[in-house]
């Protein structure tokens, strides 16, 4: 099947709407987490995520109804779904859950559809600051309908990284992190952890970051509506040791394409 | 000399005017600086630096030509003022440089009044996503004019954590820095970086972060304005060695007071 600018735009405005729909129950819940003692915390993001992940879904599939549907909320009840060719929406209904509960303003919606498993639509919307990322396989990329482009570093030493500590705390993956946090310290700029994997990913696309590098992440979820958003704005997604990107590997990097070698090759020293 | 709650409200009303105009021209800057070139950049970043002390302490003046000032840009020209017991205007006209350069949406005007050496009136205000911080001794804490406070969390467990990577690259620093982060990661929840000093205690005030150290940061100007901000919030400021917080030793921790000791102690184990 092939697919016209036009279909590809219909497919957009669909996710976008999904998105800020999903959006006005994570604004609704951010600013109740604090009032709310802990165990309702909890029930609190189950409930969101559930909530939003339902309304995403039903959005799309009343309108989509042949498309395949991952996301994180329906792996977590059911098991891994196989990515196929297929066109396969690939949702994550609330990125950066701890900041959810903590009521930390970096949350998100992420919506991406796989065809062919390339990522080829991808909205990512944080409801908390309003801002609205969206890409389409060659159209481009935006924020809140403005284009956006990758950073114009060409030196390490000036960039800006963002990496996550993750949520595994055995010794060996804790120590690895510190260890190439260590190791790439000394290379770049400055670091940042805002706790979102897909506004990470946005953050390189419109250039408020150069750098950006997270392994053992939950799932395709996070990465499938950034990633064609970074490549429409200009940059490139890999993995970290500089193969291709795999979307349902759990590894990834992001950078401009002129910063990828001095990247890749600053992060095999930091293994 | 005494001072009313309306003088203390009044002093916090030029404060927060002199914050706001000097938000303008971050605000402005902020959107400029992916069109210049680096060089321009780092006189970008000076000029407004520049422009902003300029400004806030022309304002202050007029209003309280007695009072004293300090301020981050004049220090760095001019050499470093004592802190006496008379009213004295601390000033970071720009928080979160690294940030403002790269467009990252974490930057913010800082502005503290000690009066005794104590922080008395503090206004911290992020331009980019129109946050406004306020804190006068014995009058509360406010974001936007609600009243905030600090989180009630009282596990380091399930805490967030904000520190910073600082600016030193010499080997000891990043080695230090890291060693403490590895041991700090066994303990919390999630680690978060956002490179302002200013913010990072507001986030404690509002309740987004539970824990924040830093050591090594600029000045007295990072801390001036969120230290009363802080405390009014129901926190507690304090050295990362758990004594008595000083203002002028670019060293400091902030909590909800029932994570002190937790945290204290999880600090000095990291050492």
């Amino acid at each position: 099947m092939l697919w016209s600018v036009d279909s590809l735009a219909q497919l957009l405005a669909s996710a976008v709407d999904a998105a800020k729909k999903a959006g006005e129950i994570i604004r609704k819940g951010f600013y109740e987490t604090k009032h709310v003692e802990h165990k309702g915390q909890v029930d609190l993001v189950t409930e969101t995520d559930k909530a939003c992940e339902d309304l995403i879904f039903n959005h799309l599939k009343n309108l989509y109804p042949t498309h395949k549907f991952i996301g994180e909320e329906t792996t977590a009840a059911c098991g891994v779904t196989e990515l196929t060719d297929d066109p396969t929406w690939i949702v994550d209904p609330l990125d950066g859950t701890t900041n959810f509960v903590h009521g930390f303003p970096f949350v998100c919606v992420s919506i991406g559809l796989t065809i062919g498993k390339i990522p080829t639509v991808g909205v990512v919307y944080n409801p908390i600051i309003d801002e609205l990322f969206t890409g389409v396989r060659g159209g481009g990329a935006f924020l809140n309908g403005k284009p956006i482009k990758v950073s114009s570093q060409t030196e390490l030493v000036k960039s800006l990284l963002a990496t996550e500590a993750g949520t595994q705390r055995d010794k060996l993956t804790v120590d690895a992190t510190t260890n190439r946090l260590n190791s790439l310290l000394f290379k770049v700029r400055s670091l940042r952890m805002s706790g979102s994997c897909a506004l990470n990913l946005c953050g390189i696309a419109c250039g408020r970051l150069d750098l950006f590098c997270e392994l053992g992440f939950g799932g395709p979820w996070d990465v499938a509506g950034g990633a064609v958003i970074v490549t429409e704005a200009g940059g490139s997604v890999y993995d970290p040791s500089g193969k291709e990107f795999d979307i349902t590997a759990q590894r990834v990097a992001a950078s401009n394409p002129l910063l990828k070698d001095a990247f890749v090759g600053a992060l095999l020293e930091s293994e």
